[in-house]
Order: structure tokens, then sequence, then C-alpha cells
């Protein structure tokens, strides 16, 4: 990572850090967009960010055809638009997975971090945008 | 459009009428995922939710070959998230131009609506989804 990516990182990670739900929308067999809210678990100085998921459910199954992945954050009551475009990958990393986990994700996971069912989206970013008034043009960052 | 489907919608439409800004989602000829704010200008009982752009935008460019959209709204205060899946139109509708436009656009069409590169998109829903807590699962609206 050249040395401008490492400060619009940081600047992408500034804006994000208090926004503790993202829209992630994906694309399904026919093309069709959808997007569901996630929990954002953890963005790091790599570039990469990880959400808790079922390892077995409708978005894990669109990302395996179709990678592509676009993450929207909001705080309307700050003017604050976000968009990061990336590509994810599923995964049921053992390590990763204790290393996030946190009592809070009982509301998804009853059966805590033991769950059959519990995986992790990764998402690497390709190029992030935000705007921060409603007048402002959008500010690239990250790869453009 | 089926007495369920009116219903389906008029609940959307108390969802989304105090959100005034949604993150709308495109994808580029690579399949990448963008998305960025977009004023809400109206909803309307016939399904269809319409916004200004510049007739001449990435966006319009990316929908004039990929016509599927994704709206997402998200009113973080009240943990409400709302996912809209559809398919726009852009177009440069006079008449709509008119009864649409209100003096405040002129941050984004300094020229008013006479502005040559004035534009709307038009968003045909073929489906929506929201969640209103954290635990809650999703509720489908229209058209599953
Ligand atoms: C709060 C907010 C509302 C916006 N609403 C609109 C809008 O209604 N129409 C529009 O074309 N751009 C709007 N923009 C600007 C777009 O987000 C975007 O930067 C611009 O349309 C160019 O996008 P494009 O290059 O993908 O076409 C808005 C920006 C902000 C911050």
């Amino acid at each position: 990572m050249s040395n401008d990516q490492k400060t619009d990182l940081q600047k992408l990670i500034d804006k994000i850090k208090n926004i503790d739900t993202a829209m992630m929308t994906t694309a399904d067999d026919e093309g069709s967009l959808r997007s569901r809210p996630m929990r954002n678990m953890q963005i790091k100085e790599d570039g990469v960010i990880w959400f808790f998921t079922g390892y077995e459910s409708e978005k894990t199954h669109e990302l395996q055809k179709d990678a592509h992945v676009n993450l929207s954050y909001a705080k309307p009551d700050d003017q604050l638009y976000v968009s990061v475009s990336g590509r994810a990958v599923v995964s049921r990393d053992k390590a990763k997975i204790d290393e996030l986990w946190n009592p809070a994700l009982k509301a998804w996971f009853p059966e805590g971090k033991e769950d059959p069912n519990i995986g992790l989206i990764k998402v690497t970013i390709d190029k992030a945008e935000y705007w921060d008034s409603p007048s402002s043009a959008m500010v690239h960052l990250y790869g453009v």
C-alpha cells in the first residue's frame, strides 16, 4: 500500500468508525441488487472490513456467485455519507471468530461463537467515496 | 396492483417518508457496486420513486447499461433500515421536472430547472424489505 493509500484509508476509518451499521448491497442471480444492515465489526489499517454472518444465508450464496459488494454508511445528523466498493470472501476462520466475538452477538447467534452456522464476511476495499455536506462534491478515497 | 401490494407499499412509504436521503447503488461495467446519496423527491402510491440527477453523469451511464438499482434508507437513531430493489429509467420529462422542482435544488442545478443537464431517475420498485429493531428479522414488503 502506498503512503497516499494509507492516508486515504485512515481518513475512511475516521469517517466510519462511529457508524456502527453499514448497508451491504449484493447482486443476486438475476442482477437484482439487495441491501441489508450489517453491524460493522472491524476495520483495520490493512483495508479490510469484517462482519459476522450466518455461514449459510442468502447473502453468502449471492457473494459466492458474485463477490462484488457495496457498503454504504449514513449518518444523516452529520450529513455524512460513505460508499465503499469492494469484494467479499465468506469464511469460517476460527481464530478470527474468536478475536472478533463479543457477547452482544448472541442476538444473532444464540449458541455463541460455537454456533454451527457462524461465519465471517471479509470485505477488501477497492474504492471508497464520501460526502460530508449536501452541496459538497464527493471526495474520492483509495484506489480510484 | 393487488390490495396486499397496496398495503405493503403504504407501509414502505410510511417508513421512508421521513428519511430524505437514500443511498443509491448501481453496478458499473465491471460489476463493481457504487453508491451515492440522493435526495428523495417523491414516492407515490403507484410504486415509483423519483430523483433529480445530472442527465449526463456516471450513474445515468451505469443505469443505461444495467438498470438494476438498490435504494437503502438508514435512520440509525430509530434503528430503522430499508432496502428497495428496483429498476431505473433516466428521463428528461419536462412536465415531471416542473412538478417536482423546488428552489432548494439550486444547490445542484444553479441554473434552475432550465439547466441543460437536468434529468430525472424514475425507480420502479420490484421488492422492498425493512428492519426496525436490531434483533428483528427482516420484513418483506411488496412483490416477494
Ligand atoms: C445529501 C446529499 C444529497 C444528494 N442528492 C442528490 C440528488 O438528489 N441528485 C443528484 O444527482 N445528486 C445528489 N447528490 C450528489 C450525489 O451524491 C453524487 O455526488 C452526484 O450525483 C454524482 O454522482 P455520479 O458521479 O455517481 O453520477 C447528493 C449529495 C448529498 C451529499
